[in-house]
């Protein structure tokens, strides 16, 4: 099963947009019309064995990352964060005091960024712990930013550092951006955004996709977490890790010159390549040999 | 784990109702204010092994379930569906095939009701295939109609036959209560509706619970399925079994009696008993004599 693959099938299957749904499946936030307002609604899962390792990080952990990536989504659209329900797929038997932390994660992400836990489910099985979270935000402004945006000649930007989550943990108790992307928009006008959850490969894949453009990244200018740089291959992981949870945009060359000298977000934010006409993403090495990023094979490095 | 114990004590742990939220977790949906119009929200899981064999009844069916059930749920509030997102964690491996035969289940159930999937999250792993849905959908009318208004006195009314929907299969291809609901709001002043998923017994159970009242039901007036006729104990099939997608629901005891009599559903109508002051709900037995019905029990039975 490929998911992408399976993601576009869908997709092939109805035009939805119209009078209700402003936009369907692909985004990292559909986006409705309710009551003369838009409505952004994304959904995402986190399994034990696969997002966390709950006898390793316990139920608290999990509720949390479980809640942020979806936050993080809502923070990829410039989004406020309205309200959220959650199920749980509970082992068999599982304490009490497990459950109770489990919602306790999810509340401290929530918290934290205004939004409620409403509603939810909880079912018991024989398997590992399955956490699901259905977020609700209101988008930034008249038009919900979206992915496709990007257009030649604009600057590629990113929030934070990149690589290396799983081995520090940072995927379990990373700062969704919504404060940053929100701050951003005031800032700058940006084209298209994504938040880094697949990879900066596979994600600017995804932007470029969706947009009909191409990319070409500086590799001397993507920002190198401390944990990427302690591994053998510090640009690989930046760029196939995954789960950064940081912000990937197109702007206008001048906006993002602006961006880079002035700094206004509480996070850094780099400039790291170009949007091009081109089909296809490459890599301009620090000996300035242009290599293609294949989003793949960054991927399924590890 | 008990899941109503869990669910009480996470309504403990904060009162959201508020600006933006009219009615947190606890009720069929939460609600939500939106752009001067409420908002429902229901979130739902359906796990192979628990609410469906995958071997046996295939994807579709699996789909059909996981959607109709959040259908049902907006049934439960006299809701109209709006659209909804749905998470696939598949085993890994799982065909393409099968993953388009779960999708094109949830179509099946949400086109028949005009409700779109606008997005979702597909994740594979090495257990069992575990869906979830969550629901949009616009209320009846101005306020919610809830689980919480019966008021002493009214007449409890179901729609439709209860008992055996595991033994004839129904609980994968029930039509969700949608067109039933909101016609019956236009026939008659409701004051507490519910779907039966748990059972009978459990689900006014949860009814008298959110309305601070008791009830008492006439064994005899109690519509059993053919499937619950065909079992060794019917009326406990009926209390007990769970997942018939049927309405229950309360009104004055003259709406109730011209309901029964009009008919006016495109299901049958049954009134099946009283709310009362008690702390307890009772049963009527075809000799007259009365037992108490413990919801717990009759849940555990099997």
């Amino acid at each position: 099963m490929d998911e992408f693959a399976f993601i576009d099938w869908i997709r092939r299957q109805t035009a939805l947009e119209g009078d209700r749904i402003a936009v369907g499946p692909g985004d990292d936030c559909a986006v409705m019309r309710i009551g003369g307002e838009l409505l952004l609604v994304t959904t995402d899962q986190c399994a034990d064995g696969v997002h966390f390792v709950l006898d390793a990080c316990g139920g608290e952990a999990a509720g949390y990352k479980v809640m942020a990536r979806s936050l993080s989504d809502i923070a990829a659209m410039a989004g406020e964060p309205l309200a959220a329900v959650a199920t749980v797929a509970a082992t068999r038997g599982m304490a009490e005091a497990q459950l109770q932390a489990i919602y306790r994660g999810l509340r401290r992400a929530g918290d934290a960024l205004g939004c409620p836990v409403i509603g939810g489910d909880v079912a018991a099985w024989d398997h590992p712990l399955l956490l699901t979270v259905t977020m609700l935000g209101k988008p930034a402004g008249e038009a919900p930013l979206l992915r496709s945006g990007a257009k030649v000649g604009d600057a590629v930007c990113v929030t934070g550092e990149l690589g290396g989550s799983l081995e520090s943990g940072r995927h379990l108790n990373f700062t969704p951006r919504i404060a940053e992307a929100r701050e951003l928009i005031t800032q700058a006008d940006v084209h298209a955004m994504i938040d880094i959850s697949d990879g900066l490969a596979a994600d600017l894949g995804h932007l470029c996709r969706a947009g009909g453009v191409g990319a070409e990244l500086d590799a001397g200018a993507i920002p190198l977490s401390a944990a990427a740089r302690q591994g053998h291959d510090p640009l690989s992981a930046a760029l196939g890790d995954g789960e950064d949870y940081e912000l990937l945009f197109t702007l206008t060359d001048d906006d993002a010159r602006n961006l880079v000298t002035n700094q206004p977000l509480p996070v850094p934010v780099s400039r790291i390549g170009r949007i091009t006409a081109a089909d296809s993403m490459t890599l301009i090495g620090p000996d300035g040999k242009v290599v293609p990023i294949d989003q793949c094979g960054w991927r399924h490095r590890t």
